[in-house]
């Protein structure tokens, strides 16, 4: 599909990623599902590598989520193998072979045990992954294998993206300078016909990986788990954190000593996350919903949520209109404390409506300017609490029926 | 918008609607919203008519669900007063007046009491809703009043439904045959813009209103509850049971007795429910979703619903597509008991998987051929325990884009 889709009008450049001390790429074309582009890509990983790991929540995951899953617990990674086309989902028996298959290929092509090897597949769904395919161009990966290949990777993982992301950030670690490169993709929260958000961080820090695991956890909460497209949890979500350890840092779990790393580590994700949101299938706009005075964070993060998934919601603002009545509907129906007659809303940083009514005579021509506008910024107050979050989705439009109204067809 | 969009292509014809004993109406233009069309209705019900009703569970609901919730606590009803047009929804203090003035015009009209009028408002939200234009009319509507006017009710109702909606039936209680009416209108589980989806029923039998309470919450939880047009849970949603008691029948509360009438009670909410579904927003498909297999019914249910509420699944079958990919995702999601290596998913019939594989060979020309039609039937086995669910929804189409991302401007 990539190359089909015109590039979407939210697209940003992809930053220059620098070689990554301890990470090596090689991509290549199997030929599984793409004509004429690369679908696979291998990373060899610097011995002493730590990982870290979050999955998707869906109940019902992926042959390459279970087996990540399942080597995850060691705690140590010495290469990546994602394939693109293919997402190795509801494939039964035959799907944890595959996933087995690719891994003992890559194992036994770098000299390490399968249970050091990470695997992501994204692509259709139900259909059986070929993974002799992959193994068939692994003596060639290893071959090509170059430190300076991020542009490429984040390319060679892409479905329905229209466009390549990543992110790059330094941070100071124990003295010295520490480098992290992300790459991601996804063109909604989820596209099962062609599986889904996957993101690979790497870095050349050395840290733990007990450390690693609770910095990416804690910062996908706030970026990757704060964004949706079309509120479908997809059945391959997976993001890794690979730490090479070959900046020369000395290890260290100290959350003082880590504060900076964590900083950068956030920026990366936060990057990413928006990448996906501007690769949104069909998007025109990208919203930005904020909720204060929820009662919790919590609270202000599942009303946000509930506003960001609306199809009412997300129309309008397709519509161009600011419509806060759909807005209020969403956080009545949310669930969450709510109090009708406390609520606030604000487009474009204009109260159109307080107390549970619309503000008289409030300035409309900056909301409709906004409105136009491809960056929509709402705001919505409870009126109950302290509680606030920031939640990011795009527009739903004509486009995202195109694309999945017809894709497999 | 009546008249402007093509009728549903699922549409059913109103079926004849019969006088109910103790129920007349009439109907008048108030020229609130529409131009050239009734929008305002006025059903006088016999002294001793008892009542029931079901709202929304939003937590925003309109000034008329708040003043229904509170009078419905005296179990007799002398009027229902709906109009089309204005919600009446997030009105503030004003919207509160609007209500209250609108039943002491009805009550004095009629006279009666407020707490014996019933109000329901549908239409564009957050704006004010001018009462005294209802109140201008209610003496004409009183002057006209008469007891065939269904056909006509179930069209002063309507907002973008492209089709009126009504059901009948006769059920046999205490000795005597007792009839019972219906009248609905939406076409979205909501569309807040125009919010949204009312019914109301009109029954001659005699019937104590706990009872006519208890028959009419459970009789919504498998039919009005089992639908979704779009996941958005309206700020207006009402069902109102009236029961005149001039059928002749002796008052019974006891269920055996009931029994029939529950019956054609249920079969009335079926239809009202399913007529909804087949004027949902750019609806081309009527989706029946059986889900078997669940650990309860009520995780059959919810299973059911996020299947129903999926874009990715809608959109699929919008593009006859039959995905059944998408619906493991959204199985998966769902956060219920689900195995996905026990998983069956059926099309018309044709199981296409099994334990959580494609079943191989299975015969696809039916499926295709399914697909194509314009009532679609998918089941899911989940292959765990005995609990089992239908719910209903139609395809996502561009038709939805279009009504909702250019409604209001």
């Amino acid at each position: 599909m990539v190359g089909q889709l015109p590039v979407s009008p939210l697209a940003l450049p992809l930053p220059e990623l620098p070689p990554i001390a301890g990470v090596r790429m090689a991509t290549a074309a199997t030929g599984i599902r793409y004509k004429g582009r690369t679908d696979v890509l291998l990373a060899e990983l610097a011995e002493g590598t730590n990982v870290a790991g979050v999955f998707t929540r869906n109940q019902c995951p992926g042959a390459p989520v279970s087996w990540c899953r399942e080597v995850l617990s060691g705690g140590t990674a010495r290469a990546l193998v994602v394939n693109a086309g293919n997402a190795n989902v509801f494939t039964g028996a035959a799907g944890a072979r595959a996933a087995e298959t690719t891994a003992a290929a890559a194992a036994a092509t770098l000299g390490t045990q399968p249970g050091q090897i990470f695997l992501a597949s994204t692509g259709v769904i139900g259909e059986p992954l070929p993974a002799e395919k992959i193994v068939a161009v692994m003596d060639a990966l290893k071959a090509d294998l170059t430190a300076d290949r991020f542009a490429e990777a984040a390319c060679a993982i892409m479905t329905t993206d229209t466009f390549p992301k990543g992110a790059t950030r330094t941070a100071r670690l124990g003295g010295v300078e520490v480098r992290i490169n992300g790459i991601a993709k996804g063109s909604g929260m989820i596209a099962p016909d062609m599986a889904t958000m996957l993101s690979f961080i790497f870095t050349d820090a050395a840290i733990p990986a007990p450390a690693l695991q609770a910095m990416l956890s804690k910062g996908v909460e706030n970026t990757f788990n704060c964004i949706t497209i079309d509120s479908d949890t997809s059945t391959s979500d997976t993001v890794l954190l690979f730490a090479t350890g070959q900046a020369g840092n000395k290890p260290t779990q100290d959350p003082g000593a880590l504060a900076d790393f964590r900083r950068a580590l956030h920026e990366v994700l936060h990057d990413l996350a928006m990448m996906v949101v501007r690769d949104g299938e069909g998007a025109q706009k990208l919203v930005t919903i904020n909720v204060e005075g929820a009662v919790s964070h919590a609270s202000a993060k599942r009303i946000g949520m509930v506003i960001a998934n609306s199809p009412l919601v997300k129309t309008a603002i397709a519509g161009e209109d600011a419509n806060w009545g759909r807005i209020v509907m969403a956080v009545g129906k949310a669930g969450e404390p709510a109090d009708r007659d406390k609520l606030g809303v604000a487009v474009g940083g204009v109260w159109m409506a307080q107390n549970g009514g619309v503000v008289p005579g409030y300035n409309e021509a900056p909301v409709v300017q906004h409105m136009k506008g491809r960056e929509i910024e709402i705001t919505v107050d409870i009126g109950l609490g302290d509680g606030h979050a920031t939640v990011w989705t795009c527009d739903l439009t004509h486009g995202y029926i195109d694309i999945n109204g017809s894709y497999r067809s």
